[in-house]
């Protein structure tokens, strides 16, 4: 499928929760259909689809009925098993690309591929088995950062080794290994940028958010970000540079450290990403709505900021403030439609307007 | 209901095109569901709605089965039958409330209403039978415009009168009569207002719209629209006056005359309003999920504007310029997902972004 695809055409997404949710409204808005499919009962998509199917990513029957009803598919998270993939591609196009998902779901893969287009990534090395530990731990210095190769996501399957820690042990201690230590990046601030690629080859950059975690979870992005005009420039380059080397198509979230010798990428994301959402009322056009462009092989649309915005996570019984929000001037509220609040769970997130740009 | 009704509450709204698609989508983004009721096949709501019922709106068991299975009704057009309402009431709150429905679905109802209020509307005099005419046009002077009292839109049972025409043979011409003759009123341009209420009597109104019709239907919507401080003060002022009058809920759509001696109502919708589409894009809070805020029992969003926009409707084959309109800056596009292109059928909507405000 090179041409555009014609409203009225359907988009099929792996995946059914707040970001499969939010790409759904944005195809509606542009006139599409959305398939989710899932393996949930009652995902948070499933409110706003047009159709959900619920199915296990091994389930090949339900797979081919899928695939068949769509006109391409894209995905709200990283780690769609392979053959999940295998059994889809035969009948229409995944975007992003698999390159893309195979890079992005390995750390070590990921590293590797970010180091060989020359970009500046933390030290890293990989650890197969306890005897890799010391050659890695003079690769990378301590403190470091364990983490598992594959699945990680908010902060899972990670694990910091101080000189003072038995680094065996911490080994033990996470499962799924193969893993990869990483060292420690001295930052002032961690920096994320939203682009997008279209089948045409065009690029189109987000202004770069600027992010604050807690507990290995975004808790807030604001924009603008605190930046010079270079490392704006060198962010845009360096996100480009990533887009046009997996012949992207999509959103792609890229986070970066800030450094006194300029930006490391700490992680790339080949879908769209919650450091982004803010640009639902800080832009023209999110990143939902230029992430359903690009896959449908439309042009990107005008993702020019409008606002200074600062996104703040509902995490957990964050919910609880919904009453107070509601009374703030200059806030928008998104909500996810779970109905079950636990510790750590993403329920929603609040936007708040500054002034406008 | 007087409490604000929880996220993951349900929204029954009645009628499923745009505006219910719309509307369904606001509600999406604030946690809550939404269950549609259209007697059509396949309301373009429908693609995104939670929940779908096809059924007539005389229809006493499907009618009573929607109204259990939501928590608050409203509706996308202003002329849901009365046995409908009678049927519904029992169940749960319907917003904005029946009084405002009545008003609005009757034009010398309405105008009645608007005159007591203080308001100043066209020259007006029912005409039952062709015996009213001579009274009617000695009092709304000649042109004037016929038209039928209840189930006109877009131009539809209206003629118009010279005083050259014979005005008995256009009565005959229009049905659906009772009728009511309206005066012509000199105006520099149309503007509208969009104004919401919220259950708690606080108003909010959006800035004044300017618009442009063709055969009847509107084209075109620019804001800021050219009015005066004075002219942007009389138009809240009175948009307040109606939606007090009618302890009205959500949204309201008045659409003014402007005039070297002040404003003239033209006309009020109860309901979002296609000349409130710009707020999409122009405001940080759209005149879709105001309306829904108001209806859920939850306080007004900020609805400031942060850009002046021009909303253009697509209608019948403006859709085939899709391609060329895709490729535009500044511009946002919304379709409907409706699959059939008709003459005068409203297909989608563009908002172009001019500038940041």
């Amino acid at each position: 499928m090179s041409e555009p695809l014609d409203p009225g055409g359907t988009i099929g997404i792996l995946g059914g929760g707040q970001l499969g949710r939010m790409l759904s409204v944005a195809a509606a808005r542009l006139g599409f259909r959305s398939h989710v499919y899932d393996p949930g009962p009652e995902p948070a998509a499933s409110h706003v689809a047009h159709r959900t199917t619920t199915a296990d990513y091994g389930d090949v029957s339900a797979l081919a009925k899928f695939a068949e009803s769509v006109d391409v598919i894209t995905f709200e998270f990283e780690n769609v098993p392979s053959e999940t993939l295998d059994l889809l591609e035969g009948h229409c196009p995944i975007r992003p690309n698999r390159r893309a998902l195979a890079v992005s779901q390995d750390r070590l893969h990921e590293k590797r591929f970010l180091r060989d287009l020359g970009l500046v990534t933390a030290p890293f090395a990989p650890v197969e088995a306890v005897t890799d530990l010391d050659g890695a731990i003079r690769a990378t210095g301590l403190p470091a950062v364990l983490k598992t190769r594959r699945f990680g996501y908010d902060g899972k399957g990670q694990v910091h080794i101080g000189s003072s820690d038995n680094p065996a042990a911490k080994l033990a201690g996470i499962e799924g290994s193969p893993a990869i230590l990483e060292g420690f990046v001295e930052f002032s601030r961690e920096v994320s940028v939203i682009a997008a690629r279209g089948l045409n080859g065009r690029i189109s950059c987000f202004d770069p958010g600027e992010n604050v975690h807690r507990d290995g979870i975004l808790r807030t992005t604001a924009v603008p970000a605190r930046l010079g005009s270079t490392e704006r420039t060198e962010a845009a380059l360096l996100a480009g540079r990533i887009l046009n080397a997996l012949d992207y198509v999509g959103i792609l979230g890229v986070e970066l450290f800030v450094t006194p010798s300029g930006l490391v990428v700490n992680e790339i994301a080949p879908r769209v990403h919650n450091s982004g959402h803010w640009t639902q009322n800080g832009c023209f056009i999110d990143q939902f709505e230029q992430h359903i462009r690009a896959i449908a092989g439309w042009p990107l649309g005008d993702g020019r900021r409008h606002s200074d915005v600062v996104m703040e996570n509902l995490i957990g019984d964050d919910v609880d403030r919904l009453p107070d929000l509601l009374e703030e001037p200059g806030i928008a509220i998104h909500m996810y439609g779970k109905a079950d609040v636990r510790p750590g769970r993403k329920m929603g997130h609040v936007n708040r307007i500054l002034r406008s740009a």
